[in-house]
């Protein structure tokens, strides 16, 4: 979700913002100390090499396509919906800036509904980690008040990453 | 900037609809009716096995990092600011959603400062298309109201982007 990448500030915090000065989470850390921040880089990092991301440059392109997509249409207005609703409890505080997030979040599906439709997964037919990005907030969008009903191409996505070999269900 | 990456309903966009269903530019047509939207993909795409984007595991996730970071951290704020007071004007109706665009773009400057204090470029010590997309809305920035000056080290970092061989400065 939006917030828990926003800046840290308190004490319990600073372990973070020392090995990250963004103070956002989630940050891997690879070995000799180094650190990689923003989600979507570390699907990137830990998928190169292997067949969820591709090594053709334009299927590999258009991966990153999806993954720029999550973060600049999808995860704003989905995720923080949702963070608004699930782990606020919808203060009246932040009415505004959930109602705000209804229509760009509903684009940013219908945009989804469009390219899956006649499509298995985003990306060359196969799973990628542009399908595990987007699955994320995808499949808890309900809980930020999306009606996923509307949207059959996503539905029928979403249960097509469930079944794939190693899926683990949140709890 | 944000906004000319919003969705465009107007017929004078049909055409770009038809290629790009999420409506926005920049989109680059490859050979073949092939389209690739998304700024920062269309640059991994471009340089793709050249000096610009490094072959190497962990260069590459940190280019893509900063290619994030700008996407969720920076354009939404710093452009989407100089949006509104260069190309709408500062009116009254967005003074409220500027305001809330200082303090995060900010941030963001600040976390471009801090990494590059002591750093020639963002990976690597190497020009690399991190710069180039973080360059784009980061030397106008004071078209948005930003103060570049409190930003040495950006500042300086402008300074060596704009002495790449090559570069060409927008009129």
């Amino acid at each position: 979700m939006g917030a828990r990448r926003r800046s840290c500030g308190a004490d319990p915090y600073a372990g973070v913002l020392a090995r990250n000065p963004g103070g956002r989470i989630p940050l891997l850390e690879i070995e000799g100390g180094v650190h990689l921040p923003e989600s979507n880089a570390i699907l990137a990092y830990l998928a190169d090499g292997t067949h969820l991301l591709p090594g053709d440059r334009l299927p590999r392109a258009q991966v990153l396509q999806w993954l720029f997509f999550e973060q600049y249409s999808h995860e704003p207005n989905i995720a923080v919906a949702r963070y608004i609703i699930r782990y606020l409890g919808r203060p009246q505080t932040h009415e505004a800036a959930l109602q705000a997030k209804i229509a760009p979040g509903y684009a940013a599906l219908a945009v989804m509904e469009t390219h899956l439709s006649g499509r298995a997964f985003f990306v060359g037919g196969r799973y990628t980690i542009a399908d595990i990005a987007l699955y994320a907030y995808t499949h808890v969008a309900h809980e930020g008040g999306f009606d996923l009903g509307r949207f059959p191409a996503v539905t029928g996505w979403l249960e097509r990453v469930g079944r794939q070999p190693g899926h683990v269900a949140m709890p």
